[in-house]
């Protein structure tokens, strides 16, 4: 088979980012993921290997990827005609208003978000203490993140215009854990009008809809703990 | 890593046989899934992939094997030493009467339980019509079959003896879906004395019960067309 290979679990935040832009071009290919279990616990080591940060790798023949954003882009560009044909933008000036978004996104969002996905949404559930000074910390950024892309969505229905991009997409993963999860993160994303609205219309396509199905199948690391006990 | 790899979905009966078997021998491995996803049905080919009667592989370095009860034998003899050691016998005597129940279930029955598990667990919740004359006909053959092992059950407490083995552990995978999906399957099973006894003996063995907590992670057909719908 020809076909695109993606190694990875669908609970962690880079392998759905990477589904989900996957379902958007209507690309063919095959999710390969493997469990290790020992000898002495019989259940597969769920920590190292459905954290939610945990990697993704995608395999294209002799190719190997394993940037999350640098995957959807390289899926944007091969598969251009293919799907949904404006995720990445289809001239020059579309083209760099998606990346301003998408590098803020990894620039500005990607961190604060992922430690509250970590203290809010994997710790707590998991029986440890979040670092409650860590949390407002992170929490102060993200408002001041989120604030900006509250303006920005004011104006236009999506980050880089009329259109759902890669800019969007690639807020999904985080923001779905931190607004399903825990009540600061679901505040942090309600209470700004614009923000809200966005964060409806994007987690309602049937891409990340069918990204979050797949999460529901095969459960991160709170859903495996509460069952084996 | 050295350790063993084993390919295919826990919801097969041969993969979950071959599953049972590491735990009792408690060796460590790795369970390689893979799932396809096409473009214009962004859902795994369940039929295919997750048919109860899916294939399984074992590689162990550059051998590969392809029998589910073959590969229970080899983990068996590989790992004499581990785990559960009376699995396949210590003795001449006690290997004879533990390959003699086994081949047994490889042919008096697996043939019946394997036609009553696709009509009666897998085929009527998809919505296909089972075949009566093969339901019946496959249901007396099955009857004369458990009517041998009743008896035989009346006088050891396990097929070949005094433990559990590998003779018991290959009937596990067709019985619990008998049993657990169907009225005519459970009243096979508990109609009989000794077999009753001897069903709820070797289901709640701790290997078993980690196989069927593992199946109800990544459900078979009937789980996928449910939620899809």
């Amino acid at each position: 088979m020809g076909s695109l290979k993606v190694f990875g679990l669908p609970a962690s935040t880079d392998v759905s980012r990477v589904l989900t832009c996957l379902f958007e071009k209507e690309v063919e290919f095959q999710l390969i993921r493997i469990d290790t279990y020992k000898k002495d616990h019989k259940v597969p080591e769920f920590l190292r290997l459905q954290d939610p940060s945990g990697q993704v790798t995608l395999k294209d023949g002799i190719f190997t990827f394993v940037d999350s954003r640098e995957i959807c882009r390289y899926v944007c560009e091969k598969y251009a005609n293919q799907g949904n044909k404006t995720l990445y933008g289809t001239g020059g000036l579309e083209r760099a208003s998606i990346e301003q978004w998408l590098q803020s996104e990894a620039r500005n969002f990607d961190p604060p978000s992922s430690a509250l996905v970590f203290h809010l949404a994997f710790a707590v559930p998991m029986g440890l203490e979040p670092d409650e000074a860590v949390v407002n910390q992170n929490v102060r950024k993200l408002a001041r993140v989120l604030d900006v892309y509250d303006q920005r969505l004011e104006d236009s229905k999506y980050l880089a215009g009329d259109e759902f991009t890669l800019a969007d997409l690639s807020h999904l993963p985080n923001s779905h854990y931190l607004v399903d999860r825990s009540e600061r993160g679901r505040e942090l994303f309600y209470s700004r009008k614009n923000v809200a609205r966005w964060w409806k219309e994007i987690s309602s396509r049937p891409s990340w809809q069918q990204v979050v199905h797949m999460q529901s199948e095969h459960p991160g690391p709170l859903e495996k703990f509460k069952t084996i006990d």
